[in-house]
């Protein structure tokens, strides 16, 4: 059941917010610690989701969207690519489980990305398949945009670089 | 998905002995920040499970046990009553989820109670069905038990107080 780990979730960000003064550090915190989880979570993800090798970003941002959170938060965002060159994607979610509990940021904590360790935890789940990403909020319905909006970049093609070295 | 729950808490955990060096402290920490989840918690339950209200202190340990375990951490633990007064409980886990990712404690951190965000969550639960309870550790795998028991004390009897009242 998601109401505990939501809970727990946000007991997680109250105590940054006690921790660091600055949004930016909660924010940096809580994407250090999403990449840990990532870095664990991924063969979690890979046991239990059985999916193939994804062949393209496209792919692989499908993948994300459709098996990754839908398993993990129950929902599935949809999924856009922003960039003629086919390394930017979005996932927008409408409605995001984490902020569940979440009536709105308190005044003093306007720049805080209240959910930053989901794009930690892609990030790090990427990189232990060979793909390094920028992974960062673009829009948040918490700061009254009207969707929530993950930017992931793909940064190089390791499959290019692998076929460099053979 | 239990997974990113158990790696989030961890990362809970793990922030909290940052924080403070006293194994106490953290203890604390944990189970002020169940208590608060329990408190938001239970409307969840009550709304989910439809569960009948319960006549006794058994009947209560039993529910928290078959069913709030059950929902939140997919495990069932085994209850038995450990007092004449049949006002405490403990609840045994065999196999305690929270715990998937933890190999052991830390030799400095011998003192921790990994998961008393469990006995605050059940503790705050508690309280607003207007069940006093004391609710700590009792046995820790993470520690060397051969088992995780969680003990209920059961304070006062709610109940008496409101007949007296009528």
């Amino acid at each position: 059941s998601r109401e505990l780990f939501v809970l727990t979730y946000g007991a997680l960000v109250a105590q940054l917010c006690k921790d660091y003064e600055k949004d930016e550090d909660v924010n940096t915190c809580l994407d250090r610690m999403g990449y840990g989880i990532g870095v664990r979570l991924i063969d979690d993800f890979l046991a239990r989701s059985a999916v193939k090798k994804c062949r393209s970003y496209s792919e692989t941002a499908d993948m994300i969207a459709q098996v990754a959170f839908k398993m993990y938060l129950g929902v599935t965002p949809s999924v856009s690519c922003s960039s003629a060159a086919g390394n930017e994607f979005s996932l927008i979610l409408d409605k995001n489980p984490l902020v569940d509990f979440v009536e709105e940021l308190p005044a003093e904590r306007a720049s805080l990305c209240y959910c930053n360790l989901l794009c930690g935890v892609i990030r790090g789940a990427l990189e232990m398949v060979h793909l390094a990403a920028e992974v960062t909020f673009l829009q948040d319905r918490l700061k009254g945009d009207s969707v929530t909006e993950i930017g992931i970049t793909f940064l190089r093609k390791a499959e290019d670089r692998r076929h460099k070295r053979n």
